[in-house]
Order: C-alpha cells, then structure tokens, then sequence
C-alpha cells in the first residue's frame, strides 16, 4: 500500500484574471492530520496530532519528540513505523506513526503534556476532521450571496491600509470581516493566523453579528484547514486569502459549500472552491 | 495594573546593509502565552493555551471557544475577564482570559479535548516557557561559529532553489540547515513552519548529526517562539529568517546566547541577538 496523498494534491481551479475566466490543473500543498505515538513495553500513547504536509514522516516525529525531551538521543529509539494496527482505516495507517523506545516502560509524559499547548482544529485523521465539523452542527452553507471580482480585487489593499501593527512590526497575520458589499467590519492583527480569526469571530460574536452569512474573511496569509473550519462553524460564505490554499482547505470548502479564493493579488485571484458567489464582468482592458 | 506586554515592544537591532552597520530602535510583534480557561458553578478549567499578540484578548477567547462549539452564542457567556488570582503572578494575569458561563456546569470538554491537537511549544506563562527549557538541560549555547554576513546574504536564493514543492504549490514553508562554511545539510518543506523544523532536527537526530552546534537554521517564514525554542534544544547557534521575529523569539536567543537574524532579502538583514557571530567586511561599494 502507498499513503492516500503525497505532498502535493492536484485540482482544477478557475483563474480570474483582469476581468477574464479561465480553468486549469493546478498542485495544492497536502495537508493531513499525523498522530505521533510513544510505545516502549507493549503500550503505547498518543502524544501529540499536527497538520502536515505528508513526507518525511519519521523525521518529522523524531525531529517533535526530540524538541520536547522525550527523545533525547538515536539510540533510544528501537523502530519507527507507520500503524499496521489492523483495525485502522488502511488509508489512515499513514497518517499515524509510532516511536518505539528500547526502554521498558513509557517515559513521563506528564510534563511534557504539560508543556503542549493546543490550537484549535481537530481531528486525528482527515476524514475525522471533516466529521467533526458535521457532527458540530455545521450544515452546507446556503447559496450566496455573490460578489464582482472588482470588489474582490480591492480588499487586500483596504486590508494592508489598516494593518497598523504590521506596518511597524513586520511581522503579523491579519483577519478582516468585510461585508459582501465590501463594507469593512473588523480587522484583527496577531502573530498567529488562526488567532487572527478567532478574534475577529469572536468580535462577531461579542457584538451580536453570528451568522456572518452576508460576510466575507480576508486573510493576509495561506488558508490552511483550520481556517477554512473557524469560518465555516461562523457562517461565513466567503473565504479569500493572500497566499496559497491548503488541499484540506480547499476540501471542507469544498464538503461546506463555501467559496475559497486565494493567490488574491493585485488584479487577479484563484477559485477553489463555491465559484457561483463570484460575478466576473467584462474585461475594461483587451 | 495595566499589560506588561502590548502589541509590540521596542528593541535596539542591529542592521547590516551592503556591508555596512548601523544600530536603531525597532518594534517588534510582541508574543505571549494566553491561557483560556471555562468557568461555571464556581469550577473552571484550562481549554487552551495559544501563543498569541496581546490585544483583543477577550475576543480571542470567545472565538476560539465559539469555533470549538464551547460557546454556542453570546448570552451563554456571563462575563470574560483577565485573571485575578491573587496567587497568581501579576505580570502573568493578563495572559489568563477566564469566560464565566451562567451555566451551572462546565459544559462536556471531552468533546473539546479530543478535537484539540497539540503543537509544540510550552508555557502558562513566558516565564514558564523560558524556565521549561532551562528545566530541560537547556544550557546558554557556546561562543562560535563565526559567519560572514556575504556567507549569509546567499542562503534564501539557495533555500528557493531546492524548495521544490513550493515552486509547484506556492504554499509552502521551509526549513533548512547549513554548515557555517555555507554547506547545505537538509531541506526540508511543510504547511507549518514548526513541522518543517522538526522535520530538519529530525534528520539531524536521525542522522546523529546532533548536537546542531557548527549549523546554521534559515526559515522561509518568520521567527515565533516555536521556532526558537527547537532550535535551541537541538544546540543551533544561528537561526536567520527571511520574515520578522516575534520579541519572544529573540528573548529566547538572547536567554541561550544564540544568534537571530531576521528580515534576510537581498544584501540585507537585521541582528536581533548574538551579533558576535556575524563578521561584516567592508563593503565593496561606496
């Protein structure tokens, strides 16, 4: 058997581009939950589930445990492996490696859980993920509504202008709500993306605006899969992002009906997701 | 009382520019531990600890609590407030945002707990997050290697030329390790700027190359606490990156004696610690 996916997924996405429509195959970036588990002594245990990008793997769990003390030389570790654990999904077994120890028993995790701190997002495989967001409640998004590519066009500019802290740092994410007639509604700076988010959303829901069904996001960064699950859960139609998408972003977009732009720059974006929001008019030019 | 940190903090940095060297007061993007805590009936309970830009605190919270389902609208929420804890550090309590319910009880956080993953990194508090790594054996790294800032100048082309599956996604980050004398060791590319790094210490441990301490580490992305705090443990004792750092990334340099460069593009960087390891000739021009 070969892992489900590879670094990289390939999809077909629109292009607009000065005013003009276009469809083409284009590579995302994978991202896919892995479970990192300690075994020593026939018992193992979960120690930590990130979003990654499938490869390298192992030195991926090693290059984790290391950083938090578990492992703290090669010769500790007897094996690293991939779950052969029948009773998993086979398309998971990938998503889920072991570190097996030469040592008896576990080591004390107990600090070292207590030095993990947690992010949102979930899910301790793809298909767990999307489960979750379903069994929140959260249904397929309702058609609309629908905006020019024009307006589109304008947001990060409106964004950046505003970005106070970024422009004297230089080194932020920002999150801004603007209303589908291009309104802005809030803008949140911080050195984590998805915190960027669960301030704006949590703006929206301090002053009474959930659901922000009438409400696009930008961000000033990629859209990965915890994006895409913050904005889904609030409602919110459409997603547009300055830099790349995630596969898995694009595929709860996809499974919610949202729409996702992303690459929004300058006059041009990419659609990955819910195009029928997006109004492309003529060409001014040629 | 008022926020020891707010959403930036000013640092003297040290810029080298065509060979030239200047010094000048800069901001940073400050980053601090928040610890988000669920209280009802009298009994609260730690859901999460984010590194985060303080400002808009009470905002992060309850977004983060409405996108893990915790918080379902606003009237469930009787109050959000900075800890008061009068054991607790007053410097640290504006890091504790606690959501007060009206419900009588914390409503089911096993839910939560199983949909949160783990990241990296650690820490109630920055404190905490300084003294876990001194905790950990953690010793201020050794004087050396020394580099030359033209030896610098050259490792994001290098970095760019090998990044693979960035050049056919667009979104990925990089990390890589070189030898001082500008030897590139491992690259290494993920969808998390800490997954790449643990990718690239992994090799290295995988390969017994550790302990890290004739390397060099350059990112694609910024300079977060995460980063810092692997990069130290695995004895690198020079981290450039191509974007910002946050002020709690170069506290760590400064804390372990190790050298951050930041803002690398072209003939230009800044020094935010550990300047003695960068030699700057005399420039060529003017």
């Amino acid at each position: 058997m070969s892992p489900r996916v590879g670094s990289r997924v390939r999809r077909r996405i629109t292009i607009v581009e000065d005013g003009r429509v276009r469809s083409r195959l284009d590579y995302l970036a994978a991202e896919e939950p892995m479970e990192i588990r300690v075994m020593a002594g026939g018992v193992h245990k979960t120690v930590a589930v990130t979003m990654r990008t499938p490869g390298s793997d192992f030195e991926l769990a090693a290059g984790f445990l290391y950083a938090e003390g578990v492992v703290t030389e090669r010769e500790v570790i007897r094996r690293i492996a991939y779950c052969m654990d029948p009773t998993v999904d086979a398309e998971q077994r990938y998503n889920i490696v072991t570190v097996d120890l030469h040592s008896a028993e576990l080591p004390d995790l107990a600090t070292l859980e207590r030095h993990f701190f947690t992010t949102s997002a979930c899910g301790v495989c793809g298909k767990a993920s999307l489960d979750a967001l379903e069994n929140r409640g959260c249904m397929p998004l309702p058609p609309g509504p629908t905006v020019d590519a024009s307006l589109l066009y304008a947001l990060p500019q409106r964004l950046s202008e505003r970005q106070s802290l970024f422009k004297s740092t230089g080194g932020l994410h920002a999150a801004a709500l603007f209303r589908s007639n291009g309104d802005l509604l809030c803008l949140r700076e911080d050195v984590g993306r998805h915190n960027a988010v669960d301030k704006v959303i949590g703006w929206a829901l301090l002053h009474d605006e959930l659901p922000l069904s009438d409400c696009m996001l930008l961000v000033s960064s990629r859209a990965s899969y915890e994006i895409l699950q913050k904005s889904t859960v609030a409602g919110i139609p459409i997603v547009c992002a300055v830099s790349a998408p995630s596969h898995r972003a694009v595929s709860v977009a996809q499974q919610f009906n949202a729409t996702l732009v992303a690459f929004l720059r300058g006059e041009r974006f990419n659609i990955y997701a819910g195009e029928e929001r997006i109004v492309v008019g003529e060409a001014d030019s040629g």
